[in-house]
């Protein structure tokens, strides 16, 4: 049984007055109007929220999802966190309860409002997602982590701080051009690669050598929503529908150092399987959002969805194929980096993303006759991976 | 498709000093032993977890699972969260992957540790389970808000401040003799009914009123997990197999002041749902494990799951239906009251329970004959509700 995305949402990415609630429960009328599916009809929910304890002193979160319309109480609602990849695991639980025949309308809401915080308290809540004793507890915080990936990186390919440095220049750009197309988005800077890489030490200090605050993605609030069902009924629906062809999870061990430091394996594993029961290859794809959560992530994204050889994703900024008029376009929304990262929202929001993009309304720049995208969520230091591949059905 | 019990394991809960890492570890370790099934062989993990982040700094729970065994590296895994439900929580999207056709072989664990905090930290932790700005934010607390139910029931069928006191005491003492015989139980007081009446002031403190400390569960450590897969396979490996036969999750408002507080209606509502989905009424149930996370918990949940009419639980205690050698035994285990109550484990515990009750070894005193079981527990003030229905097939 295949399953398909019949309603979408998708809130600004910023920094909110409004209050997690406030945030879910907006998304979750707003998916359903797009959808046209009553509450009535609504017969599960799955909501991805990193830390609604550590922001919000609320976990529990699921049974406000009763709050969205009256007609939803009893329906059952639950809470799904995988760190960053909090959104994609709640599609994931959807979506399994839909083949299983479980649930024929499911609504699903990434929500976080991350800002409550100071950026201590931001960061701490953030470390919570990496493993405790030897990681956050020692002072380890998430720029910290993917700094090992960008100094193994480097080391392994044997490049030069300039090389380094330029790619991740290259890549921050390419997500701030594509962001000013995006009205949802947090940033919307029109800088470019000479801008980025010339910016003053004060302006784009070190945060974890070698990366600096613009390889940093952005600390948001926000909410996405989708509804999803049988391809079956949202064929009855709907002329063109998306559908979720694949979603694979794979896991790695929670703690870095049990692993190499300089490429993404449990995140290349959960795309080759994700090819594999579609049938395609990279090759076949239109269009890819990736978790540029720091900018060294999309690099060794690129690598680990078969686009580049080990050690040769720089090349794919210099030749274009990653630029938004070329083959691959990657993160056309402008990515973690740019559009903003409410960290469990952001899987929710891919999925709007591909889903608007294969609809042919997309949020951010149109690429032309897309009808099949990728989307690449990971929590934690590329721990909890989801490579999920949304096709258009006509 | 119907799913199948075929591995159980269940911790000491108490005070332990062993990390939520051990406890995890631990127990999945476990459940595969008893299983017999191969760490390889296991396609799927699900961790119900409460609060990782509030007790330990560790969100992202899940991954750690991949420690249990190498061989269990770039499994899924994922850590699902409905309050105190968390570990009934893992269960149910477990059972849908299996149904889905999606996993084979499903481990799920429940873990909770929390005496890593004061009283203090522990009543804040869980009360981020309540509607935050309305209830925990403003000084409410769980024996708060059951309070509130104890002071609706009192009122709604008319009963005296002595009336309610002694049905209350009635369960303590209850659950305190069935946990006698349960190895795992964290209390172990052969205190009668008299003796939990007559304690002094002192000794059985007002909580909330009217609910006194011995109306209160237990703050504990403790993990418990079980292996699923589809009941033909499991008929494969063994003669006599737990099926899972219905697991119902239902939801009410978040926030108390929504709802009635003399009644569970959503629990009800899961109950009803699940014994329609069986085809059984309560007078085909040969016992019951329910959410006692307070004693009036207990009372009410008599009347959800149908056992008295409404405002008649108290007879139950007098008339010997619910003790351990009446018509429905109630928490032969001793319950949340005296078995401990580590919030994300209770849900899994109750699965352990019952299967091990129905395939005649039972964690407790023994019910001859036993061939179906209900398990109900719920998340929050019965905001976030599961039953389910085990069977034991030959």
């Amino acid at each position: 049984m295949s399953v398909s995305v019949i309603g979408t949402y998708h809130s600004d990415f910023n920094t909110s007055d409004k209050s997690i609630y406030d945030l879910l429960v907006e998304a979750g009328k707003s998916a359903l109007d797009d959808s046209g599916v009553k509450a009535k009809d609504i017969d599960g929910i799955w909501i991805g929220n990193y830390s609604g304890g550590g922001f919000n002193n609320q976990e529990h979160l699921a049974p406000y999802a009763m709050n969205i319309d009256p007609e939803l109480r009893f329906t059952q609602s639950t809470r799904v966190e995988n760190a960053c990849a909090s959104g994609t695991a709640a599609i994931k639980e959807a979506k399994a309860a839909i083949e299983a025949g479980e649930v024929d309308y499911a609504l699903v809401i990434g929500v976080e409002k991350m800002t409550t915080l100071d950026t201590k308290g931001v960061t701490k809540t953030l470390a919570m997602a990496s493993y405790w004793p030897d990681e956050g507890a020692e002072g380890m915080t998430f720029p910290g982590l993917f700094a090992e990936f960008a100094k193994g990186y480097k080391k392994r390919h044997k490049l030069s701080n300039d090389e380094l440095r330029e790619t991740l220049a290259k890549i921050a750009a390419k997500n701030y051009s594509n962001a000013l197309e995006n009205q949802y988005a947090q940033m919307s800077k029109d800088w470019t690669y000479e801008d980025v890489l010339n910016l003053p030490e004060k302006k784009n200090p070190m945060i974890a050598e070698p990366l600096r605050l613009h390889d940093c993605s952005l600390v948001s609030d926000g909410a996405a929503a989708i509804v999803l069902t049988t391809t079956e009924k949202a064929k009855e629906l709907r002329d063109e529908v998306v559908e979720l062809a694949s979603l694979v999870q794979t896991t790695d061990y929670l703690a870095l150092d049990k692993r190499p430091q300089d490429e993404f394996v449990a995140t290349k594993e959960a795309v080759r399987q994700a090819y594999n029961q579609v049938g395609i290859t990279v090759d076949d794809l239109d269009f890819a959002e990736v978790h540029d959560c720091f900018t060294i992530a999309e690099l060794l994204a690129y690598e680990a969805i078969g686009l580049a050889e080990d050690g040769q994703g720089p090349k794919l900024l210099d030749d274009g194929t990653v630029m938004v008029d070329g083959r691959l376009p990657v993160n056309a929304s402008g990515g973690l980096k740019a559009k903003g990262h409410p960290v469990g929202a952001t899987g929710v929001s891919m999925a709007v993303l591909a889903t608007r993009q294969l609809l042919g309304e997309p949020v951010g720049p149109k690429i032309e006759g897309a009808e099949i995208g990728l989307t690449l969520n990971f929590g934690g230091s590329a721990v909890s991976n989801y490579a999920s591949i949304y096709k258009l059905i006509k």
